[in-house]
């Protein structure tokens, strides 16, 4: 890491980090997508995504917060958008409750974010807290997983249509929105980290903090698939199914 | 929770959520003490205790920092140094380093924290932000957890060192030290939040301060076990034993 990459290697350099470390390598995403996972797994996944999707918006506007540049701001603003919507338009929090509430899920429950493992919460807080202390670049660059999120969807969708009856494609408008949104999204983020990350050091920072952003995606999973995965430790006050 | 409690009912059911939270019950302790963890797992819990250890310090000097009053300062100046010791003198992260050395461990490598679990890092930092974010009733409460260690600690020596071959007296005595400090720190900061927890809300925002903490300590163990306890689930870039 001594050398400047050009834009094509170091472009190459990100990709490489998610092909190795992107959660769609996680087994808990293989039985997810496949068709193994009971729908007490399912719900699970959904409560705990829940967590991270409701503090998207709220890390997008801690991004935002570290920009003086006017521009930038107005590129990451529509992140907020995309997520919250409007007074009278959903966004993709609202999407995401249209999956837990078909799962059986009551909606206050979701909201109230009890329940969910801690292992979630410290990962997503980290995540927040990782975008208001790196510098701005590093928080730019930890959006990065956006690139490789379209394969994981489709896989998603199509794989959780065809295996599971208690999905159907209206609690699945979440994913299919997103495969829109987040190329544009990797788009200006890809672009932004190519122009400023002028050393090697800047560069090793953009791929260290695409990397953070893998073991923050990973180590949900990892949480999941230990406590409801058999055997299945459930950590003390996390979600229980009752049957 | 909406009736005041006093003192003894108020000590009592801080203590009710130690006996059902605190890390004791974890079933990777009771591998860890009753012999039936490897080497490399013990090794695993030692590489990742090290951050928690090490973080303490830094988590303490941000307690201080929460409190004008210079008598608060001092009394919780020793933990400071009972972690970091002096410059002729070791202090808890040395004895820690101890364990790790009678491990095999290469000290440069434990001191970097590279090979530790993202989840380790995410539930220790989360405590470090927890002690800023929240009141500085909520910050000393998070370390109520000490009232609990002694009966941990004494069953980790004796079990330790009846169990594994590998393990001897001397690389033991970060606990033996803790048998003394922490009943210490524990006594005063149950005294404060019995003093200053004054209202019904101030008393739960403690309770939840101690369960957050349980919560951080616990999490800890989970990723340990689904890293290494069979079938163990190792994340990229962790430790992984070479034989």
């Amino acid at each position: 890491m001594t050398q400047l990459m050009n834009h094509e290697e170091f472009e190459a350099a990100l990709r490489r980090i998610g092909a190795t470390r992107y959660h769609s390598l996680h087994p808990f995403h293989k039985r997810l997508h496949g068709g193994q996972c009971t729908m007490v797994q399912v719900k699970a996944w959904a409560l705990n995504r829940y967590y991270y999707q409701s503090s998207i918006p709220i890390k997008d506007a801690v991004v935002l917060s570290r920009f003086r540049d006017r521009k930038i701001r107005l590129e990451w603003r529509h992140r907020i958008e995309d997520h919250d919507g409007n007074i009278d338009t959903e966004g993709g929090i609202e999407r995401w409750l249209k999956l837990t509430d078909g799962l059986g899920f009551d909606r206050s429950y979701v909201e109230s974010c009890q329940g969910i493992l801690p292992a979630t919460r410290f990962a997503v807080d980290a995540y927040v807290h990782f975008v208001g202390e790196k510098t701005p670049l590093e928080a730019i660059a930890s959006s990065l997983t956006e690139l490789f999120a379209p394969g994981l969807h489709e896989q998603r969708i199509s794989g959780m249509l065809e295996h599971y009856d208690f999905i159907n494609p209206s609690v699945m408008t979440y994913f299919q929105r997103r495969l829109e949104q987040a190329p544009r999204d990797a788009s200006f983020a890809l672009s932004y980290v190519k122009e400023h990350a002028q050393t090697p050091k800047e560069q090793k920072s953009v791929m260290d903090a695409l990397t953070f952003k893998c073991d923050v995606l990973w180590a949900q999973l990892d949480a999941l698939y230990s406590a409801y995965v058999e055997p299945g430790r459930i950590p003390p006050g996390a979600w229980t199914p009752d049957a």
